[in-house]
């Protein structure tokens, strides 16, 4: 309401005194990405026309699929990635002076669009989350959520008393499907890479916890799971995921959101799991969340209900500073964060 | 009709006086089955019961699934296996003399059990096949037919003008599915084991069929699927699979059916597909028929339609002679048959 008073098509700001800054995709990724891979460059940004609007971003999303998805891209591209912003300028009535946005800007402090014009990837209006950041619209109240909430429930099926199994279950996506699990009543095995992530998904009521760099997974999880897994929420790939497919149940379901295992490396060899898919009638799906891109507010207002009710915790793992967006990205891969990895800019 | 005369608790012959012979899985499979795996026995059939019938073997099946499923058997047990038979003495009023049944009766010339009191694996009358042999109830008509029919239509979902791959596409499942497809008109690409097996499909109706022994498949399945692949009917696993998943478009659906690839070596490692699934958001779900068990009768009925309308062709490989189930097994394992392989008893 009191946002809506500063639209104005003639208060806005110069577009070319701001120092816009963007990180660029320098050298393409080999194994591990290092500094050397990105650089920093300041950007022109063109004057707005008819129907444009000028965002400054305040949070940028750090996520496991920027490293394949960039593979796509040449080396000199921007590099890709949803961030939260704040309409500072604006020639577009829908997108007024002040509001807060989530747009697929990529890394970059200023952006000048049209809203109207894209189609794909196009920026929204946050809904009210009340007291909580607007940084969770990036985290558990925007595509991890979705990720979490679409992908469990569409493609698994958990039912009350099943066993589900989370690889990757301290990152974003991991906790919230752990979460979302143990509200309707599963038994939940959290697989993760430290003892402290471990801890800290028993406090948020995982029932067990497994270390993989330090435990043997596939004993761990027969005690953990003695009952078998009847669902398995997969972050990671590789042995990880061959170890678990082996304890699967009849009619088990395998919803493969992503597999940080080997976007570093090689693909590795495992045992073909075609034999388990068949003997234990195994449904595996592998997915990406804009699949339900129309169904996207439905998502985050059923986490945001869920946080409301105290019945689904949020952790970031916060980098300030534009300039160290590759180093929180760097670190992210190596499972560097606890739940959302996310940076702040202003 | 006729044959409901024949009922009798009377006038049965004397079990006794039967030479009924059986197949024992003798020695547990390692690798290639021999014929040392297996003994002839002779067995002594019991006097029946109110509600009993003996039934006499007149086909028996040899199904690449059996090689997987006796390893949960312990040396000693009898052969598994379906088999049509006749009703040869009867104390069951539904199963009259003269009756022609399918029942999992194993590898055996004569069978006394009462139907009423099987929960699994129930025999059933063979409904009529105007003047086709009774041996389709193991093939285009009875278990592989059926596997055929639900595992494409209900796990794959194929459209017109999609195109579908088949592996172990000249085996009794592989050529039915790949009829079904055209019938739905898809292109259809068949991959098997031989260039007569090949001609076979073309001779089908198959668009396209590679001989998997002299081809570089990943190149001439880009030939024969230019638009990429967007069903996978998978019955043999391992590196076949690993290729056409790698030529699979967005939401392509796999169903996995078998892994004969695999049933007589150790499982081979394959480069992990779970990246695969996610970014070409794929669906893979293996299956065993049995789970359309209560819509039995409809996979049968449908394809019975399409054989009586010329739109679906049956071939069988038939070995004469109980004595030689286990070397038609054998040879069927190594890809010896086209069509349904299956044994003629009498």
């Amino acid at each position: 309401m009191m946002r809506s008073g500063l639209v104005s098509t003639r208060r806005y700001c110069s577009s070319s005194a701001i120092a816009a800054k963007k990180w660029i995709y320098a050298k393409v990724f080999k194994g591990e990405p290092t500094q050397h891979n990105f650089q920093l460059e300041v950007d022109k940004l063109p004057a707005l026309k008819d129907g444009d609007i000028l965002a400054q971003a305040e949070y940028i999303s750090v996520d496991p699929y920027m490293r394949p998805y960039m593979m796509a891209y040449p080396a000199g591209s921007l590099m890709i990635g949803g961030q939260v912003g704040k309409v500072i300028d604006s020639k577009n009535a829908s997108f007024p002076v002040g509001s807060s946005i989530f747009g697929q800007f990529g890394w970059r402090t200023h952006t000048v669009c049209n809203p109207e014009t894209m189609k794909k990837d196009q920026p929204y209006l946050l809904p009210s989350f009340g007291n909580l950041p607007t940084s969770l619209a990036l985290g558990v109240l925007g595509m991890p959520g979705n990720t979490a909430y679409f992908g469990l429930l569409e493609l698994c099926s958990p039912k009350k008393g099943e066993t589900v199994v989370v690889s990757g279950a301290a990152g974003a996506v991991g906790n919230h499907v752990g979460q979302i699990a143990k509200n309707l009543g599963c038994r939940v095995v959290g697989i993760a890479g430290s003892d402290a992530k471990c801890q800290w998904l028993k406090d948020l009521g995982f029932d067990e916890a497994i270390n993989y760099k330090t435990a043997n997974i596939f004993a761990e999880l027969k005690k953990a799971a003695p009952k078998g897994v009847d669902v398995y929420f997969d972050n990671v790939g590789g042995q990880i995921s061959e170890t678990v497919i082996k304890q699967m149940n009849l009619y088990g379901r395998i919803a493969v959101c992503g597999t940080i295992s080997n976007y570093n490396t090689a693909i590795e060899k495992v045992s073909d799991p075609l034999r388990q898919m068949v003997f234990k009638q195994l449904k595996m799906e592998g997915f990406v969340v804009w699949r339900w891109n129309d169904r996207w507010m439905e998502g985050i207002e059923a986490n945001l209900k869920w946080i409301n009710e105290g019945k689904l915790k949020w952790h970031e793992t916060v980098t300030e500073g534009f300039e160290n967006l590759p180093m929180a990205f760097i670190d992210m891969l190596k499972g560097g964060n606890t739940g959302k990895a996310v940076v702040k800019i202003i």
